[in-house]
């Protein structure tokens, strides 16, 4: 990184924001079971009613309530049964003033009926049903579209689907979803020294854990990886990889490692050539060496092999962009809290920092570590607080945000 | 329901953990690809250390801190480069006082070097690499066992693994995870008036919304389900479908439809033959018919047709011992917020009440429905409100918890 001026965060955002203007969710279709927690691409309408027919809530009597009108204690009303109704199967029958039909919970209600008497408010009499209490009109029955009318706009465009929306689609006769496809991520893990992820490290070499942990992470903001594993560091096999990406249609590149520049740092140079690499060095730490460019319009983010910083920029960064276009919030998915910092966190004016802190009952805890690249440091850690670039420090004692990893 | 009495919902927990107590997640393993968001069934020791040799930080020069101790601007000190260092391809000669070697990042550091001096703190000259700053020993230099040490503890069995967890297991070599298995979940939906999710609905019958919502939610749960299509209200069906289940080996089974004690109903009676339902009816609004019970040591619970109902009980019972059986805490998924109720929520003494509400920027809404079988009010809401047994109404200004549905 000697030659560059680092760019501040925000600039590197304003840059990145400026790519994803252009470019929007792809929609495809998916069936109702394989759409939770999918994003809905199109408002969904419904072209029927729920209830369709009128529908008992109760298991009990359907009557006409004005026959019940002046029943008590002391002078019951007595219905003659003249029938049954149950669910998918209703009576066909004409309830008349002094009858009742005996209706089980989501039968449908005869016409004539207009109230469901529970059967625990009745006895059961040889000459019919005894109810000693008035009901009123409509009471205990679905009407027709109580739930949903035709018509009716049940969910909106952009909505990640929960598990009762699902059970409303399928209700509505809704098989097939429009939803916004996944992202498809292409991974470039570079790196002569690696490993394929869960080999044992040995010599010199390491097991790649990039490769793994961007796969779980593109997961998580709804993205799908493509990855077909470590690549040495070597130009014309990472342009090989970079033009393959874009022939299968990748929406977004990573390239993890190789970043800087360094000797065997070609990724920097070859997105250059291919297409632009405006942002390259970026003020923050860990992380600095991260890159944001475009092949085409394709966004192409480098992230440092060091995992920490890998984690961090991709979180700072292309998670913005597979959010997006996945339809998502750009937010993150950790969840913000204010506490108190126990222990003071240094950085420098003008850069970001990424601090691992754990959280105990007093307040936000730092995590001591001696290297910005211990990947251990972020499983340790209950979560990150951001020391922003306006200031070099956060006391102790001042009220932090600290985001919680979760999971 | 006539003739039962209905169970407090804290007796029905108090049951349902009593049947928990015994049962417990079955481990399984997995590639660590497939890992994140399961749950670990046993701590995970590292036998290797990360990194495994000293390895250089920075793209610099390594070199022995002593003969830089007296470098500044007016007298720089010199020293003649001997070699490079390249990740995964390490020098292998025997660094001099007076001598430095080139290092990239992640390469190995010379054994007799003892820390790295960036190439933006240098100058390259015909003679050797110029420094004019002096550096201290160690400096951009990872230490064997700096990030993890052979035979430390790196994740507690019972974590949820996190993408970084990923990452770290698959730097330490570990390929295959022991995690606990999903638990599966046998769905059983009856109802002689159902057609198939995604049906149009037509006639007198309905499409069935609790079967693909089930499946959502066992999901969201990291349960797996097993849903062979709904069946008919009839005894002979329901009690095949329950002994399939068992013969299965399901570790639940989710009866929906037919938990009340109508014509139709009759899952409770089978299952009080095949096992025990010593909770049949329980004090809460909706879901009243619900039920909970075994067969053998298999805990099924019985979830009513009405889907909010239906949802309202998963969410109280059948997601408390699915989470469990998979090895995560009880709680909801819901995150609760606190802020003030603007209108008066009403419930009765004894009864547990599920409140739709929505959240406005002054407070809590509750939502205006017609009857609480809709379940479109669950969509159109954020969240929802508890009203607890011990109080009959949550007044307009008091302070309430809700629970946010997300998505």
């Amino acid at each position: 990184m000697q030659h560059r001026k680092r760019i501040p965060p925000a600039e590197a955002i304003q840059y990145l924001d400026s790519l994803l203007q252009d470019l929007h969710g792809q929609p495809e279709s998916v069936t109702a079971a394989n759409a939770c927690g999918r994003v809905l691409a199109k408002s969904i309408v419904s072209d029927v009613s729920i209830p369709a027919f009128r529908r008992s809530m109760m298991d009990g009597f359907a009557v006409q309530a004005e026959d019940t009108s002046s029943a008590d204690e002391s002078s019951a009303c007595t219905l003659r049964i003249v029938g049954t109704s149950m669910p998918g199967n209703g009576w066909t029958g004409n309830l008349q003033s002094g009858e009742a039909v005996r209706v089980m919970t989501g039968a449908p209600v005869p016409e004539a009926a207009d109230a469901v008497v529970p059967f625990e408010l009745t006895s059961t009499l040889p000459a019919g049903v005894r109810i000693s209490s008035p009901i009123a009109a409509g009471k205990n029955v679905s009407e027709i579209g109580e739930d949903i009318r035709s018509g009716q706009q049940l969910l909106d465009a952009g909505r990640s689907l929960r598990p009762q929306d699902i059970g409303l689609l399928s209700a509505t006769g809704c098989s097939e979803i429009t939803v916004i496809r996944r992202p498809r991520i292409r991974l470039i893990i570079t790196g002569s020294e690696l490993l394929p992820a869960g080999t044992r490290p040995h010599g010199h070499r390491v097991a790649d854990s990039n490769g793994p942990m961007l796969e779980a992470l593109v997961s998580r903001d709804g993205g799908t990886s493509l990855f077909h594993g470590i690549t040495p560091d070597d130009p014309d096999s990472i342009r090989e990889l970079l033009e393959e990406g874009l022939r299968d249609k990748a929406d977004v590149l990573l390239v993890s490692g190789g970043s800087s520049a360094g000797d065997e740092d070609f990724a920097p140079d070859l997105i250059a050539q291919l297409g632009e690499l405006p942002v390259h060095g970026i003020s923050m730490r860990p992380g600095a060496p991260a890159g944001i460019g475009r092949i085409g319009n394709c966004p192409v983010f480098l992230l440092p092999g060091n995992p920490v910083a890998c984690l961090f920029a991709y979180d700072m960064f292309a998670a913005r962009a597979v959010r997006q276009l996945g339809g998502r919030p750009q937010q993150w998915p950790y969840r913000p809290i204010e506490s108190t910092l126990l222990k003071p966190l240094h950085s420098a004016i003008g850069r970001l920092d990424y601090a691992r802190v754990r959280m105990s009952e007093e307040g936000i805890v730092p995590i001591a570590i001696s290297g910005g690249s211990v990947l251990s440091s972020t499983t340790i850690a209950d979560g990150f607080v951001l020391i922003p670039p306006e200031t070099d420090r956060i006391s102790a004692g001042d009220t932090a945000r600290m985001w919680l990893y979760g999971g």
